[in-house]
Parts: C-alpha cells; sequence; structure tokens
C-alpha cells in the first residue's frame, strides 16, 4: 500500500509523537477509577490518525523548536478531540467509529459524558503546565467555539433554510477551531513572530474547514469502508450540511418537495437515499461541493507559504492535497 | 418565615452576590445561539441557594479583600457547578430539579451535554481571567476530582460490598472538591496566609462532606417538598450510600437476603422501600448517619476557628449548623 502523508509525517516526528503518546497513556489513567483508563484507553489507542497533535508538533517544528511544551499541547488537543468525541457518540447515539464499537455502546452513556469531562479537566491540566496565559486563551476560546458550534449544529438540523454562513459557524466551531487552536499554540511555544502565528492559526482554520466539508461529502460519496464512516447517515439524520445546502438552493419544485418530505418533515421511505444521490450527481451538487473544498485547502497552503521553507512545511503542505484526496 | 443563614449570607454579601450574578448573566449568553443562553439561564436562575459562590466571595471577605477576582472566582465554581449538574440529569435521566423540570426533559439530552460542556469551557475563560497559574491548579485538580467522583459511583453502585472509604472517595470527588476549591480560590485571591489558605482549604472539604452525608441521609428521610429532592430515589436507583453501608454492615442474615434482592439484584417491589425505612429505623442507622455527618460539621468549624473572628466567620459558622438542620 502507499505511504500517505499521514505515515510519512509519522515518521518525520516519530519521536516527538512517541513522547505524546506516553505522555497520553500516563495522563489518561486515574489512580482512583479503573474504568476511566479503560474508556480512555478504547477510544485514544482505537487508530485514529492523531491529526490534531501532529498540527501541534510540526507547526512546533516549523520554528526548530526544541523544548516540550508541544509534547503537552499535542496531548492536551487530542484529549480534547477525543472528549469531544465522546460525548458526541452519546448526543447521535453512534454505535462505530473507526470500525469499531464505541464506548456508549461498550460501557453506557452515563460513563462516555463522565469520562468525556475527566479528559476535559485533564486537558486543562496539561494545558496550564504550558505556564502561558496566551495559549490558556486560545484554547479557551477554542474549546467554547466547539460547544457553540456543536449546539448550533443542533439547532439548525432539519431546518432547510440553513445558509452557507450558518454552516460555516457550525464546522468552525466543531472542526476548524480545533485545528486552529492546535496549529496556532504550536507555532507559538515554537516561537514564531507574530505574523507566523496569525498565518498558522489561518492555515488550521483553513484546512479544519476543507476537513469537514470533505467528510460531509463522504457522506453522500464515500464507498471505502476504511474511511470507517456510514455512507447516509447524515440525510438519515436529517444534518443540513453543504452538498444538502447547495442542492437545495437549485433545486426545482418537485425537488425541493422531496427534500421537505424528507428532511424537513423526517418522511424517508426506502429509496430515498439513492434519489438524493441522483439528484445530487445530476445537479453537479457534489462536483459543486468538492470545489469549495479545493478553495480552502488552497487557501490554508497560501498560508503555509508565509513560512520559510523546510522539510516539515513540505509535508503540511502534502497534508491539505491528502485531506482533499480522501474523497477521490 | 424564619430568616436562614443563607438569607443572611446574601443579606451581607449583596453587593458582591449582584455582580456574580451579573456577570453569570453576561458569559452564560453565547452571542451566536440563543439555545445555549436560555438552557443555561433556565438551570442558573432556577432558585438554586448559590452556596458555592457564597463560599468564595466569604472567604475572600475573611480577609478584607476588596479587589474583583472572588467575584470572577464566583462564577467559576457556580458555572462548574451547573454544568456538572446538567451532566448529572442526564445521566440520572431527571425530571425534575429544585421543583422544576430539568433541562433534559424540557429540551433534551443532546442540549443537556452540550452546553453543560459549553459552560465548562465559559468557567475556564473566566477562571484564566484572574491571571494565577495557583487558582488555575487548584480548580484543574477540583474538576478532575468530580469527573473521577462521578466515575467511581457508577462503578460502585449495586455494590453492597462499597467500603465506608470508598464512600468518602465517591462524595469528596462529586461535591466537597468543589466546596474546597470554591473556599480555597476565595482566599487564596483574599490575601490569606498559606496556613489559613490550607485551613479554608479543609473547611470546605469538611462542609461538603457534611452536605453530601446530609444529602444522603435526606433521601431516606426528607418529608420537606421545598427541598426538591424525593425522597426514595436513591434506594429506587441502587446507590450505596452511608446510611445503606451502616445499615448493611449491622444487618441480620434475613436483612442481609433484603439488602441483596433489593439492591443487589435490583429486585424491588411495592413496600420494599417502606420495609427499607423500617430496617433504618430500628437499627438506629439514620442516627448514625447523622453524627457522622455532625462530626464533619465541627470539623469544618474547627478549621474556621484558625481564621480571626468577624461577621462573616460568624455567620461562615452559623452555616455549618445550617447543613446539619436541613435534616431535623
Amino acid at each position: 500500500m502507499k505511504k500517505t502523508v499521514i505515515d510519512k509525517l509519522h515518521t518525520h516526528l516519530a519521536s516527538e509523537m512517541s513522547k505524546v503518546n506516553s505522555l497520553m497513556r500516563e495522563r489518561m489513567q486515574s489512580d482512583k477509577v479503573e474504568l476511566i483508563g479503560n474508556i480512555a484507553e478504547h477510544l485514544i489507542n482505537s487508530g485514529g490518525k492523531r491529526i490534531r497533535p501532529i498540527l501541534t508538533i510540526s507547526s512546533a517544528k516549523l520554528f526548530n523548536y526544541t523544548g516540550t511544551k508541544h509534547i503537552k499541547l499535542a496531548a492536551t488537543v487530542e484529549f480534547i478531540h477525543n472528549a469531544t468525541l465522546l460525548h458526541d457518540d452519546v448526543v447521535d447515539r453512534s454505535e462505530r467509529r473507526r470500525d469499531k464499537k464505541t464506548a456508549n455502546s461498550i460501557w453506557d452513556n452515563k460513563s462516555s459524558i463522565l469520562v468525556g469531562d475527566f479528559l476535559f479537566s485533564r486537558s486543562f491540566k496539561l494545558m496550564i503546565e504550558t505556564n502561558s496565559s496566551k495559549i490558556l486563551g486560545i484554547l479557551a476560546t477554542a474549546s467554547g467555539m466547539i460547544s457553540e458550534g456543536e449546539v448550533l449544529q443542533l439547532s439548525v438540523s432539519k431546518d432547510l433554510r440553513t445558509t452557507t454562513s450558518t454552516y460555516y459557524e457550525v464546522i468552525r466551531g466543531k472542526t476548524a477551531a480545533l485545528f486552529s487552536a492546535a496549529c496556532e499554540t504550536g507555532a507559538y511555544v515554537g516561537g514564531a513572530s507574530k505574523k507566523q502565528v496569525e498565518a498558522l492559526h489561518k492555515f488550521g482554520d483553513a484546512l479544519g474547514i476543507c476537513f469537514q466539508i470533505i467528510d460531509d461529502l463522504l457522506d453522500y460519496k464515500g464507498k471505502n469502508p476504511s474511511l470507517g464512516k456510514n455512507t447516509g447517515n447524515d440525510f438519515k439524520e436529517r444534518k443540513v450540511t453543504l452538498p444538502l445546502i447547495i442542492a437545495y438552493s437549485k433545486a426545482s419544485k418537485e425537488e425541493k418537495k422531496f427534500w421537505k418530505r424528507t428532511i424537513g418533515k423526517g418522511e424517508q421511505k426506502p429509496g430515498d437515499f439513492e434519489k438524493a444521490l441522483d439528484i445530487l450527481n445530476s445537479r453537479g451538487t457534489l462536483e459543486a461541493t468538492y470545489k469549495v473544498a479545493l478553495y480552502w485547502s488552497n487557501l490554508a497552503k497560501e498560508n503555509l507559504r508565509k513560512i520559510p521553507k523546510s522539510v516539515t512545511r513540505d509535508l503540511m503542505e502534502e497534508l491539505c492535497d491528502y485531506v482533499i484526496s480522501r474523497v477521490s
């Protein structure tokens, strides 16, 4: 199998990532309650790509950082990410993630909620060890945006009048906020200038938005089971994502009726998802969505090029292509 | 109606508490998502006694503090408390709290989980505004203990072999950790000496433990609907609390069989709760539990007396009696 840029990044950052993994293993345990470590381990060791910690470590490495704060920050962002996954899986009643059973289906909702809270508190402990109020500010803002994005997503789901701008607010919160915080804090501890920190923030933001648009596209297009995503989930759950927003804006009278019934009212019958795919394909909606993702991937690259060239920068640029390539 | 010490404290601290309330009202809102403010307001304005913010404000006032950090800390601890309530109500499937419908029953579990996360992130933002790594350390430790206590409670529920020491670990986490952090951080920003900060920590810890023991006792004894608690909940949910631990340690063979059936196996039939009450009363278990609570209330007072006498200290001492008096 061809090596992806994720593999290359794991090789390039092997020494740092091994420290991140040890630190996470250590900090996800509780002296008092064995169950906490079991649940946290199940999730954290279940084959995620570690994109967020990779972003933190490489953002620091861009500036030849040799300290240890980026290790703590990388573990912090991965803990925050996993805490939100635990809560999301309860919220979405998911049974599988990354082709494995979710914690809420092996244990229960209660434990998933509380172990999520535990990981939040551990991420908090890690970030304050960096002893930087700037870092704390960035991560506090990101945490706030994540929950705002998730609640906003709840309040606009099933609503066909959702605008593109609301969609961006949702995905900026639920995905891009942590991507940009991962990059920004890495660059900051790495010793980047103010302008460079800003560039890395924008890089992470654009990459996160691109990542989420592709995720939403894959929900209508993904055929690769290795992605661990089930096609058709968003349609079933009546989530109004970019493909649907574009399709609805171009819809004929007949098609509008179809979307109102299936998404607005939730009256779905067998064959409806296939019909949705037909409409999306015939209207070039999936193509149009892909083009939007491409725009964000290019914007990410543009910001990256404000940093001096290096092996690390090249790999981060390749990552922008990789995120897009998941769809083809 | 006779004025309680809670009323007196609200009068004594009126100017500070009004600032705490404004700050909370401001910070519980989200610019982007109206639903967040609605849910947070429903909970925060639903008639809680604000014991934790009172503890923070009065702990600072003991040392004649005149700054503003204690206002932020008071809002912080109340946000953390309310975030845990939102998650607890989902975990416990509660429908009523303080005689009002819970957020999860008016809105849904999803919103309760996510708005809880939002309040955590806002509490985090508030505490970093105090610009003190000592404060952050105290609150990070407390947050970790809260989730550990809650998970531990899940893992030992239904288990009649639960020891007193495990019970203390649970309630120290779920209740006392935030009480002691509220007092400790208040004293610290108030300018207390190291020994005084430690005394306030111990005061809060003992008061929190006493508070939770009385809560657990009320679940078998409470008749006052104004408490907003439903008697018999712990029995129904098979939570192994102090009254039960004491009763089981003294139980006859016959009684052991009863507890094993109702708590261990969860086979409960009409009349079982009344029978449980009979056993608890005949064995003097409720009396014994009350005496343990009294011990902690006295320990709280002892630590308080390490601080110079003042009107504030007198009211805090009266609070130790009040917590106990809820049961009579």
